[in-house]
């Protein structure tokens, strides 16, 4: 059975093709710049790349182009062998704890969740009707980013604003990045060899996100009610006191839109470092002695270690922690500076193993209390999966 | 020497008088309720206290009656004898690490520091100058809340936001309650018989934060630009995704000075309970098996517990932890709960030892792994020291 991954944004569209249940990677391309000027997509199939530039207007097109793509090169002799098709919705508010086969009211619901989620949700839907209109004999599947999440407790998921805020407007925390954790978390466990285990799952890309997870279970998660909370990342602040809002608007005379731009745009490791919100760029100012990019390395270590420890306390001990996204499985300076900040938790990083990049491989000594390891994360099997799993009958 | 201990609020006073060196503490009280209907003030002296309600329409007023009661109850025989008055300043910026006396120069920077802390250095800067007037010949000694947190590296005191944000408007971690976790620092210092010693700090409090302190200098504390942030408070929401704001303005149609009052007044306890910003009314919730108090009280738990392991790791361990402040002396329930949650940390409760209100004891067990204490606080003989210091010659 083929089944397609899709995650649609607001100016992109990044697809995966697979063959279900053997999880065969058939085709994998991403079309940017979607109903802008230098639109171009890319191709990797058979261990090939192709980029072309081409004139995408809007997602339809991008689709046009990628089902002419499959049968071009023969992924599929014809599009009825594409029976499914998954897709990544960021919001699953409190609805879905699941991945869900899409009906009208399904597209009804996230398309409501385009009030908590107005960046994502609008583009997800968008993905989904264009895949209805020109692959309509194939079923449509939802996979939230929030799902995983679900299982926190109110104590973890609520925040102590007024309750009315919550059960009037659904202010809690959701969690994002929920299906790359889930699949960190199942990893960890086939690895340790049991499914009772405490770990902490840690992706960090341009946006980051920290895991506590018992039992296959979500505990908490560092993301809140939107991605900006929790730890720095490549352009958002993280956790910050809310009281600099109105502060900062008075002293710079700029409005709240304004100003949340700037803490998601503007902040994290852009903020601090002045360079680059891509923390490849940070890594090579602190080579060259920049005190800025120094400094935002050491808050983003900080910020992630102290994460990992509340986790810690929170799970009552950790059976293994693990590192994934862009950052977590490239960034090796990274991954040492946090391993070796935990040493107090009896943590000892193996240098040599650590030496690695985009590959499994354990990170911390035999010896080391609790093994660490970085686990390059796959969103788009996860996706598959649940499409297949829900549409093979 | 006589020296008075001043905490001036925008409608209240608190004093102290104290005999220095020997810190006996002659005679305190506060009036309430200045420039409001129905003000009053208590006394206590010689183990009596009075009450006694009288029109305060301003500080003036409050202060001419202490000074008349100090000599009427014989504090002192002229007041020529208060040779220093030392006054709580909420804000000292970066300028203060240490209490300072207080010159025209000083005046004018806690002044100007009005712009961060609105609601306290304007009450602060008041009582100086009412103590100016009604006590000439005295001098005045500004105790700075933020100065002992001054010595934060620049890693824990800036935000991942726009680095400008620092440097042209002041916007960083300043911290408060620092003269009580100076003070627990030193105590425990003193218990532990050195001062090469990691430790944490919870004044837990209708106001609380928490300090990680190594060798006597704090490394970071739970409070932040604001005594907004941190860790769950009466009625204030400690942290919460900044995000939450321009959602719920828009949900509620309130505006952000009416948000903000929310965060600060309507939140935390309060928020969670609908109950109460007191903990004590919590806890009579919790034991009538009201659900939102008992869920008030587990989110207060899970944020100090996860301040707690975060300071933890930051530290690389912790030779001692201690609870002052009202809850934090006086509920047994609170700290027992705290110390079973961090077990993971090799600390168990005393139960018996634990079972007590007010009094410095030791509340773990000998074969604890971190020793934990209760130590009531005490920021008005830190106040009286430091003004005697800087005076006496």
């Amino acid at each position: 059975m083929i089944v397609l991954a899709i995650n649609a944004g607001s100016s992109s569209l990044k697809f995966t093709g697979y063959r279900m249940p053997e999880e065969e990677v058939l085709i994998s391309g991403v079309f940017q710049r979607i109903g802008i000027d230098n639109s171009f997509y890319t191709i990797k199939i058979n261990g090939e790349k192709f980029e072309e530039d081409v004139d995408l207007p809007d997602h339809k097109k991008a689709v046009e182009i990628l089902l002419d793509e499959l049968i071009k090169h023969k992924v599929v002799n014809s599009l009825d062998e594409i029976e499914a098709v998954g897709h990544r919705v960021v919001h699953g508010g409190e609805k879905y704890s699941d991945s869900v086969v899409v009906t009208e009211d399904v597209k009804k619901i996230i398309d409501e969740l385009s009030d908590i989620a107005p960046l994502h949700n609008p583009a997800n839907l968008m993905g989904i009707e264009v895949f209805e209109k020109m692959l309509p004999h194939a079923k449509n599947v939802a996979v939230f980013d929030t799902a995983f999440h679900q299982t926190m407790a109110t104590d973890a998921y609520l925040y102590a604003v007024p309750y009315e805020w919550y059960t009037n407007y659904g202010v809690r925390k959701y969690g994002f990045h929920g299906t790359s954790h889930k699949y960190l978390s199942q990893r960890l466990s086939s690895i340790l060899g049991r499914d009772d285990c405490k770990v902490i799952t840690c992706h960090l890309g341009n946006g980051g996100s920290i895991s506590a997870i018992k039992d296959g279970k979500c505990v908490d998660t560092s993301m809140g009610f939107t991605p900006n909370a929790g730890i720095v990342m490549g352009s958002r602040s993280g956790d910050i006191d809310v009281s600099i809002i109105p502060y900062v608007m008075k002293k710079t005379g700029e409005n709240l839109d304004e100003i949340m731009n700037d803490l998601n745009k503007k902040s994290g490791f852009l903020g601090i470092s002045g360079v680059s919100s891509d923390s490849r760029d940070v890594e090579i100012g602190i080579n060259a002695g920049n005190p800025r990019c120094i400094l935002a390395q050491s808050m983003y270590i900080n910020t992630i270690v102290q994460y990992i420890a509340s986790y810690y306390a929170l799970l009552g001990g950790c059976d293994a922690i693990c590192f994934a996204g862009g950052i977590g499985e490239n960034s090796i300076n990274t991954r040492k500076e946090i391993l070796e900040a935990l040493e107090v938790f009896g943590i000892k990083c193996d240098y040599d193993a650590n030496n690695c990049r985009g590959k499994e491989v354990m990170i911390s000594t035999k010896d080391s209390k609790i093994p660490c390891y970085v686990i390059p994360t796959d969103e788009e099997v996860m996706i598959a999966r649940d499409t297949y799993n829900l549409t093979v009958n």
